[in-house]
């Protein structure tokens, strides 16, 4: 089930509640094939990785980002350039070090849970989004960028906002955060 | 994870390319699940049928479409209106008999497999498009219209194009399928 090399990405929108309602369809399937929400979640966040890997290029293509000198531009990269092109919706960032290493992401509006009132009885430990971890984790990955990234805060828990944290792992090496010429 | 009845659904869009790698990415969970492509198949159109039921309402409201006359009106409004609203493309519709109650949808361009080369090794029986069907039926289904939507031929085992067959399965009762006022 791999890309043919040959064919060229044609970029086009569709419309988010047929991916909303797939994506809860997915989230469901794994409630019933894995008991624990440990295990949901790291099942998301594995298939968010695998995606992530597979959209970064056309991301990168796409969006025509430069060189990124510090974790805080590469963030507002990822709120700014790639939530809104692939959710329609832009986080805001805050930094949460001295040493500029670790952010979050601060969703008001989710889509994905907008066909969602409340987390599934007896799983309130599922993160229902994880989803959106793995593909950034993949993303960043595949520019040689090794970062954590987990839900800090959730709505659909009680939470105020939603708040996704990423925690950038080594020093920047600018030289291979580069875009392949 | 029922839909808060006070809240108004949001229109905007999506790039499609997250949709059709989260759907990949069910299917191949789905695989996992099943051993037998007919059961995959059957998930799958159960799970496009739960969210046929869900979309239709708002697909009403946005579309404004009127009351139709004739199964080969509905079935263009479902070509030209639903899957250039949903999946941005615009399927050829035929009539396959005389009483005019059986039609394809002929599409030379599927995104959903926009990400897929061919069927993974061992699944050649599988409709990996298979949720369009049950969404398509389940969408009828909520307007009082009964039908059979299947595969008739599909590019990813062989066909020359992808066609989806949609057989209307009663007489066309005017008085019910009418929007709600």
């Amino acid at each position: 089930m791999s890309r043919p090399a040959h064919r060229k990405p044609e970029y086009h929108k569709i419309n988010k509640d047929l991916f909303v309602l797939t994506y809860g369809a997915l989230v469901a399937q794994l409630c019933k094939d894995y008991e624990k929400d440990e295990d949901v979640n790291k099942y998301l966040d594995k298939m968010g990785y695998g995606i992530g890997t597979r959209l970064v290029e056309d991301f990168l293509a796409r969006s025509c980002v430069r060189r990124c000198h510090s974790y805080s531009e590469i963030t507002d990269i990822i709120a700014q350039v790639a939530f809104k092109m692939y959710l329609g919706i832009t986080p805001s960032v805050t930094c949460n070090n001295s040493s500029r290493t670790e952010f979050s992401l601060i969703l008001d509006k989710n889509p994905l849970v907008e066909f969602v009132e409340e987390l599934p009885a007896g799983r309130s430990s599922l993160c229902y989004c994880n989803l959106l971890c793995g593909i950034i984790r993949g993303a960043l990955e595949m520019v040689h960028l090794a970062a954590d990234v987990t839900f800090l805060q959730d709505r659909l828990k009680g939470d105020r906002v939603t708040e996704i944290g990423i925690t950038f792992l080594r020093k920047l090496d600018e030289k291979k955060y580069r875009r392949k010429k």
